[in-house]
C-alpha cells in the first residue's frame, strides 16, 4: 500500500482521553430499571434514584462480578444484585449483605460522577476528584442552552461499529457531504470550497463560505424555500474529544430584509470500545422551523437513514485498520487538515495523561 | 475495582482435573448414530456396539482428522470415517483400510474409559490405566441407586457458557435461592440462616436447618401441602469436581407420626471448555411424590426455566472474567466459605496431577 | 493423537504461491458494479471498464481506506470512492480530488494483472513484472480451449471454509470418491484400484485403469447407459497450485467400434484466506452429452450437493487443524502419495519464493 508518510501512531486506534466528560446517554434512556452501556471499556450500570438523580456504577457486583444490571432498585435509591441480594448505593458501596450484619469495606463497586445538560447525561471517566462541570462544552453557544430561543430536536443515538476517532474525522472533513450524502445538503459545491481552520487549546473550527441555491432534499432538510439564493456558512466545530457541532449560517442577498438563520446540529460522539463508539444527535434552529409528531419523526427517519452511510463508512476504514493495522493506506490531502490536527491534539492528550498516572 | 484479598489463582479458569470421573451424557443420548460432544476440551465421539454398550473415541479420524462423527455404525461395533472409509473399534484401533491390505498401526484414535450406572454414562478423561470404576460417587447414597425405593426423574442437560467452578460455587452457595430463585424454593429463609461446613478429602458437605411454612410455588415444587409448617434440613453436597447433590430433608413438628421426607436432586457437573459446562439434572424422593407424563413434563418445564437464571449468572460471571481476568471483582464473605474451599481443593488436585505428569 | 510421522510443515496452514495465476471469478461475475473479493488474503475490488475490460485493485481507498467496492464505475473507466469522491483508474493511479487540483503521487491502490481464459478471469498475486500469460495452464489441454469441439458447462462457485490445500488433497485422493460419494461416480471400485503417480515440475498426474458396468446415478451423471460396461481411465491431474482436472475416459470392450468418450472436470482452486478458499467448477465433453436449460440446471444442483459433502470434509478437517495445529492427527496411507507430493512442492514453491524475497 502506498502511503503519504508513515503516521507516529496507529490511526484505527487513538487512545480516548479518560479525564473528559463524554455524553453517555439521553436522559430518557435513563430510569428505574437499570441500563447497561459500554463507555471507554467500560461496562457501566445506569438507574434513577426514587429522587430522580442519575447513577452510574461499574456493572459488576463486587461479590461475584454479575451483572448489576441485571438486578432492580429497590428502595428509594440502591440497586440490588441479582444472584445474592447484595445492595449498593449511589456511592457504589454496598449497604446490605443479606447472609451476615457486617458488610466488608472492599463490598464497592466504582461510582461515576455524570451531569445532566439538557437532554444528555455526561460522564466524567477519569478519577472522580477531578470531575469539573465547568469543563462541560457550555451548551448555550450551540443552541441546547436554557431559554435561548433555540427550536431543539433530540434524535437518536446511533451505535457505530468504528473509533471515535473515524467519527470525528468523519465531522471534520465535511467534503464527504457533496459525495457520500449527494443531494442531501448541499448543491454539490461543498468539496470543492477551500476552508479556514483555527485551533484554540482543544477546540477545533473549520470554516466554509459558499453562495448556493437551495433545492431538493437539501432545501427540504433545512426548511428554507426551493430555489433561494442564499449566502451560507458551514461551520464543523469540535470539542475534542467529546462533542461536534455542525453549524449552518444562511443569508439571503436577494432579500436584504431577511433575518439570517442558524441550525446547530450537535453531536456527542462518546467511545464505547477502541473500535466502536456511540452517536447522540441533535439539532436546534432559531427561525420558526419547528417540526413536530409526524413531520419530526418523518426528518428523524431521514436524517437516521443518511447517517447510516456515514456508518457504512466509518465501519468500512474500521475494517481496514483491523485488517492491515499500521499498514493501512493514509495519504492525506489539504482537506484533511483539521482531522490531522484533531490526531495530534487527542495524541498530546493522552501523552499528558500518561505522564501524570 | 475493590477486591477482599489478592487470589493465588484466577477463579474464572479454575483447571478441571482429568483423573476423574464425569457425566458425559444420559444414556438415552447415545445410541446406533455417532454424537459428538466436547468434555474437558476434547472432541469425542459416542455411539454404542451393536450388543449395546457404549463407546468413546476421540472425534478426529487419524488419517485426515475428519470428525468421526459424522460417519456411521458399521459392522457390530467399528465407526467408519466419512471420508475414506476407514473403520475404527471401540478401542480407536483402525481394522480395515479401503485402499490397502495392511492397516498401518499408527492408524489409531484414543479410546475414553467409560462406566454406566442408572441413566448416566461417566467417563474417565485421564490415563485409562488409572481408570477406577469405585471412584465413581455411589449413587445409592443419593436415590440413584438400583432398588432403594427412591423414585428417580431423569430431567435435562443444560449447556451452560461458564466454567464447571461457576456452576460449582452457585451450588455451593445456596443463599442465591432466596434472591435469585425468590418464592421459589424457600420462604425466604435460606440466606440469614447460617450454614455449617464439613470437608472429607474431595467432598464438601454444607448444611443448613431451618423452620419454614411452605406456600406456592415452593410447595408445589416439592409436593407439600399448602401451609404445612416444616423442620427442614438443606445440605449442599460436592464430590469433587464433577457431582453436586442438593438434599433436603423434611420433617413435621406439628405431626410428629408422619415420617420425614428425603429428595436429592443431584447435579452431574461437566466442563465442556475452559468457559462452559454441561449441567446434567435429576431428581429422587422418598415420600411418594411421583410425577409422570404431563405433571412430570411440566415440572420439568419448570425447573428448567428456573434454572435459566442460573444460566443468566454463570454467564455474566463468566463473560465479567473474559473482559478483566484477575482483575474481576471477588470479595467474599461468610457464605462463601464452601466455596473458596472448593477452589483450594481443585488447586490441590490440579497441583497434584501436575506433579504427577 | 497417534502420527505416522512428525511433518516437517504444519499441514493446515500450507502456504499459498503468490508468484502464481489463480482463477478469481467467472467472467459473467464481473461488470459494471464493483464486486469484493478476498484472494490470498487480499480484499480486492473487480470492475469492467465501459470497454469491456476487467479491472482488479486492492479494494481499499488510499486516503482513508474506505473499501471501494462500496463505490461505483464512473466516466469510462474510473472507480469512484463513495466517501470524499476521488476517483481512479484501472492502473490504480487517481485521477481527481475533488477537493484539490493536485493529485497526491502516493494517492494510488494496487493493480493486479488479469486475463480472461473461456468464462474464467485469471489473476496474477505476485510481482506484476512477473506475471506471465504463458504460465496460465493451457485451456486446449483440458476441454476449454477455443473450438476444440468440446461441450463446457460452467458450473458454480462454492466458497469453502478450509485451506486449498485440502481441497487439492481432496481431488488427489480420488478413493473418497467410493465412500463420500458412494454410488455417485462408481460402482464401488475406485478406492481398491491401485494409482500410479507421475510428477513434472509442478504438475502431478495421477491415473487409475479399472473396468466397471456403469449404473444408476453414475451412468446418469456421465450420460451412459444403464448397465454398460467400460474400461475406465481416472485421471486426477494437478498444476500446483490453482488447477485440478479429473478427467474420465471411457472405452466399451463389448463394443470395439464405439468411440471412447472423454469428460473433464477442470476445478479452480484459489485459497481466499489461510483458511478458506474459493471453487470454481466446471465441465468438458466430447461425447454429445449436451445438457442444456432445466436438465443442465438439475446436474448442476446435483453436483452441487454432492459437492457439500466434499465441503463438509474439508471443512471439518479445518477444524480439527484450527483446534489441535501441529498436534493434529494426520497418518498416511499409500492412496495419499499424490497429496504427500503436493506438499512438497507446494512448501518447495514456497521456500523459493522466501529466498527471492
Amino acid at each position: 500500500m502506498s502511503r503519504d508518510a508513515v503516521q507516529p501512531y496507529y490511526p484505527g486506534t487513538l487512545p480516548a482521553p479518560r479525564n473528559a466528560w463524554y455524553v453517555c446517554a439521553f436522559s430518557d434512556e435513563v430510569g428505574e430499571r437499570p441500563m447497561s452501556r459500554r463507555i471507554l471499556g467500560d461496562r457501566i450500570v445506569f438507574y434513577r434514584t426514587e429522587a430522580g438523580d442519575p447513577v452510574a456504577l461499574a456493572d459488576y457486583c463486587p461479590h461475584r462480578a454479575v451483572a448489576l444490571s441485571h438486578g432492580k432498585r429497590v428502595e428509594g435509591d440502591r440497586i440490588q444484585c441479582i444472584y445474592h441480594g447484595m445492595e449498593f448505593g449511589p456511592d457504589g458501596h454496598c449497604r446490605r449483605v443479606p447472609s451476615q450484619k457486617a458488610v466488608p469495606r472492599a463490598m464497592a463497586t466504582r461510582s461515576y460522577p455524570l451531569a445532566e445538560r439538557w437532554r444528555w447525561i455526561w460522564i466524567w471517566m477519569g478519577d472522580p476528584d477531578a470531575a469539573d462541570e465547568s469543563l462541560i462544552p457550555d451548551h448555550s453557544t450551540f443552541g441546547l442552552g436554557e431559554d435561548d430561543g433555540f427550536y431543539k430536536i433530540q434524535r437518536f443515538r446511533m451505535d457505530i461499529g468504528g473509533s471515535f476517532q473515524l467519527l470525528h474525522e468523519n465531522l471534520l472533513d465535511v467534503s464527504h457531504i457533496t459525495f457520500l450524502h449527494e443531494g442531501m445538503f448541499d448543491s454539490g459545491t461543498i468539496a470543492e470550497t477551500p476552508a479556514t481552520t483555527e485551533i484554540d487549546g482543544n477546540v477545533i473550527t473549520m470554516t466554509r463560505r459558499l453562495t448556493e441555491t437551495v433545492s431538493g432534499p437539501y432545501a427540504r432538510q433545512f426548511g428554507l424555500e426551493e430555489g433561494t439564493r442564499v449566502n451560507r456558512q458551514l461551520i464543523a466545530k469540535t470539542f475534542i474529544p467529546a462533542l461536534n457541532i455542525n453549524t449552518n449560517i444562511f443569508e439571503f442577498p436577494d432579500d436584504p430584509e431577511r433575518p439570517a438563520c442558524t441550525r446547530h446540529a450537535p453531536f456527542g460522539i462518546t467511545p464505547e470500545t477502541e473500535r466502536s463508539c456511540h452517536y447522540f444527535t441533535a439539532s436546534a434552529s432559531d427561525y420558526g422551523v419547528r417540526p413536530e409528531g409526524e413531520a419530526l419523526e418523518a426528518q428523524n427517519r431521514n436524517v437516521w437513514n443518511v447517517f447510516l452511510t456515514d456508518k457504512l463508512a466509518i465501519e468500512s476504514i474500521q475494517q481496514s485498520y483491523d485488517e492491515m493495522g499500521a499498514a493501512t493506506p493514509d495519504a492525506s490531502v489539504r482537506a484533511d487538515e483539521a482531522a490531522v490536527r484533531f490526531r495530534r491534539i487527542v495524541m498530546r492528550m493522552a501523552a499528558d495523561e500518561a505522564a501524570e498516572a
